[in-house]
């Protein structure tokens, strides 16, 4: 039998985790309810170990791998600065690997949800990728010459902060104009409420399928500020493929209709190149989950 | 007697070329002006052969290489498009290579310059450097790891022609609100003839450094924006230095010390990392020339 390994996302309102094997398939699943805001960090350290030693009572596993929506240092150990959480400079490697007694591996859970579309998904045979998240907010990670890109102290990615707006929209990261209020799932559902509809993103897709012309604007404008927005990325680093994930990629072409028409019209030098493809992502919410554990499995 | 390279620089308005040492010492040099925008490309060649006719005239030479203003492919062989000349597809490195008899690498302008600040000049010892250069419009270059990062068709680090207003100013690419109409030197001098002052760069150099607030004031506005549109570059990549560039960088701490300011304010998450410094380049005029000339004697 093939070893496994255990991957965990902690996102701001889910605890996933699941045994995966080598091919990226999920043999078995646990999941928790992520501790309020305002918990200390040991709470979030012991719902994970929670959730670790119930998927380890059935099976063994050669190590951890944690993907969490926060900044995590270079080297893998350090969860620096949380929005969604109440980490600031916090041990979490360390911690969950003196508690588990297995090697442990923390990344961004957008760097593990890319890591895993390159693995196993739309980013397959692909060197150079960039993918967005659109959930809350937007989540952000680079794939150079195969390999995930973290930056100098592991912050790489983070393109929901770039600035598109000046004195725009004010962010929760405390500045103003920040991509992710233009073009996300709170995005989303703020344009539709704007012009009527109070509706969440899976209740606005099923609207806009049925032909709903204020859900499907409220797509079409999300779709593009996501083709400006990706202007500027690749503008920058000129991928082979971008790939957009998160809730809100469930629209697809809702979204990526009007992405594709904004980028076309937004790229410097649109007609002397080729313009990467937009592609949704394959793996959907369990990428980040899977993705960690492939890097857990390779770090050991 | 040390193996010499050619390097050229093909800027907008100049055509530089040296004889250079493998310690990136310039051992002798040829100008020529650039052949006007409506040329052919033919003309531009003509002159490159003829700068190089004259060094080698006097030396033996074992490569060529070239610094272009303009998006060179991955292969380093073509110029897709060059905006300020009239190359477009154009197989730049095999006709120079034909007509020479020498080996003949091309790359984009700024890339050739970021490789000397690295090899020689401003960021030795750093691996992950994102450079902007501050001229007529803004260069950039990327580098990963000690390697540059040229991105899947060669034009990754356009950063001038990111967005930084929506519906902004219009720029000579064709689209508005890009960052180089509110940080180069046309920016400069805009900014300082709208308030009153009608001078080029180098006299709003020496103006501001004589008390003259018109002139400081647009040196801390294009400071400001470099900063601001810095913070969207920090967000994406994470480097650990950022070295500018250019004609407008020979102010230093005239640019450096608002661009920084604003830096602060805008980078996300600017209390729980490391903001990378800012450095001023050291090789000045003559890095993308160096540079071009290094990375021909390494592919060579």
């Amino acid at each position: 039998m093939t070893d496994l390994t255990i991957g965990v996302d902690i996102g701001g309102s889910k605890i996933a985790a699941a045994l995966v094997d080598e091919s990226g398939r999920v043999v078995a699943r646990a999941d928790r309810t992520t501790p309020r805001r305002t918990t200390a960090p040991r709470v979030v350290e012991d719902t994970v170990v929670d959730a670790v030693s119930e998927l380890r009572s059935s099976h063994a596993v050669i190590a951890v791998g944690v993907g969490a929506a926060g900044f995590v240092d270079a080297t893998g150990t350090r969860v620096m600065f949380a929005p969604h959480l109440s980490w600031r400079d916090e041990p979490l490697g360390e911690r969950l690997q003196e508690r588990l007694g297995l090697p442990v591996t923390v990344d961004n859970d957008a760097n593990t949800a890319l890591w895993a579309e390159h693995r196993f998904g739309a980013a397959r045979d692909t060197e150079d990728v960039v993918l967005i998240t659109l959930g809350t907010g937007i989540g952000g990670a680079i794939l150079v010459g195969g390999k995930g890109y973290r930056g100098h102290g592991g912050m790489a990615g983070e393109f929901g902060h770039t600035r598109v707006v000046p004195d725009g929209r004010p962010c929760e990261c405390g500045r103003t104009g920040c991509w992710e209020q233009y073009c996300s799932g709170k995005a989303l559902a703020r344009f539709a409420r704007e012009a009527g509809r109070d509706l969440a993103g899976p209740d606005l897709a099923t609207a806009a399928r049925a032909g709903d012309i204020v859900a499907q604007g409220a797509f079409t404008e999300v779709g593009r500020w996501l083709g400006v927005g990706l202007a500027n990325v690749i503008a920058a680093l000129d991928p082979s493929l971008v790939v957009v994930g998160g809730g809100v990629s469930a629209a697809g072409e809702l979204l990526l209709a009007p992405a594709r028409q904004a980028l076309s019209g937004a790229l410097v030098a649109a007609d002397h190149r080729a313009i990467p493809p937009l592609h949704i992502a394959a793996l959907g919410a369990d990428a980040g989950m899977i993705g960690a554990a492939d890097l857990a499995r390779i770090g050991h």
